[in-house]
């Protein structure tokens, strides 16, 4: 049944932020290469805990504090760091009962960027039926953040909100234009996504770096149903 | 032939316009509900010029002075002016061998923060091939800046831009995820523009004004071949 008092908005980068009512949605943070895959993937593998950081300074801090240092920017492991945002990092040999802190050149900052929402959960291809089917349970609307590329938009983070739109046509209603997009741009992707995200300018700047096999990972769909929600100052399992 | 070094990029909101580079690219300024349909058509039909001006009370100053004064905001032109931006006010009976002086809510101020650009050059369904026919003749490279909605991004505007996209896939390369996405929506659109663009937030505001028939002319493609550029503060023919 369609209740018409749901809406779904997509927010296409962090620099459109302040457009959109934060306050009264659950944001729904999204950094498919690789941060917010990486973080559905270190929690489903018993990471007690991830505490999004803006600034590699602040990650520095935590140092000999018994927490995993994570940070990464433009692509690559910040020298001096245990481990950058690749999921081949965070498999539960790695993470399992520990707190990870971590701070990326996208997900992180869209993360503070949505901490007023009433609810900021993490979205993944990994995660997404289990995604939609608790967003289908909630009341309140919802805000697609896709955290882009510094600030630019970008295909496979607005892919997977249209992924997360096409899920919920029965129960959202599109709001915005954004979203009207999205949607399109996941059904004109859904037959063959890997093809489709492989012209993205992301998809390339790994291939560059060598790491498609990071690229394939990011795009397996349903491989596990925890989510991530911001809890003060972490993400943990959202227990529903 | 595809020349590699001509590159082509979409602002999908003027809030993104600080990413691109402004100054070594020609822009294309589009705001297709209403103002830059409008712009075409006005210098089809014989005005001399048309100043782009930010705000309302700059476009007042110009009064008494020989001008016609237009104003447009939220959809609706602004009481004491002569009119807005709807297409139906720049016939030749009324802007033949005038010069109009313009300020709507989007399109002017999408072409003042392009001002710095190489060319600043107006592009509508009007003038599609037209404008293609000429941006492919020269060696910069192409930004093309959706006006949006107040920051917001726009279907029909975007949808426009992958159109030009799509002509110049021969002589341009798609230099961004924003000129992907673009020419993705407009291959989802193209078979019936008018269905698809019926979606958009804009057209249902218009809709809601009553101004059906502006939605439609503004969808016409190809009308005329005049590509209106900035020289100096206003907007004349091109002589190409």
């Amino acid at each position: 049944m369609l209740d018409q008092t749901k809406e779904i908005n997509v927010c296409l980068s962090p620099a459109l932020i302040h457009l959109h009512d934060i306050r009264n949605s659950i944001v729904v943070v999204i950094d498919i290469f690789r941060a917010t895959t990486s973080m559905c993937y270190g929690l489903a593998n018993g990471a007690e805990g991830i505490i999004p950081v803006a600034e590699v300074s602040t990650c520095a801090i935590y140092k000999d504090h018994g927490y995993l240092l994570a940070a990464e920017r433009n692509g690559e492991v910040v020298d001096g760091f245990d481990f950058g945002n690749s999921p081949f990092s965070y498999v539960s040999e790695k993470v399992n009962g520990r707190t990870i802190v971590l701070t990326t050149t996208n997900g992180t900052k869209a993360i503070h960027l949505s901490r007023e929402a009433k609810n900021v959960v993490i979205g993944s291809f990994l995660n997404l039926t289990a995604l939609c089917n608790w967003l289908r349970r909630q009341d309140d609307p919802v805000l697609l953040v896709c955290a882009g590329w510094k600030d630019n938009f970008n295909l496979e983070d607005t892919v997977f909100a249209g992924a997360v739109i096409n899920k919920l046509k029965d129960s959202h209603q599109k709001g915005d234009d954004a979203a009207i997009a999205a949607e399109n741009l996941y059904l004109a992707a859904a037959n063959d996504l890997a093809d489709f995200l492989a012209q993205s300018a992301h998809s390339k700047r790994l291939q560059h770096l060598g790491i498609q096999k990071d690229i394939d990972f990011c795009l397996q769909v349903d491989l596990l149903n925890t989510i991530p929600v911001l809890k003060g100052d972490r993400l943990v399992v959202l227990e529903s």
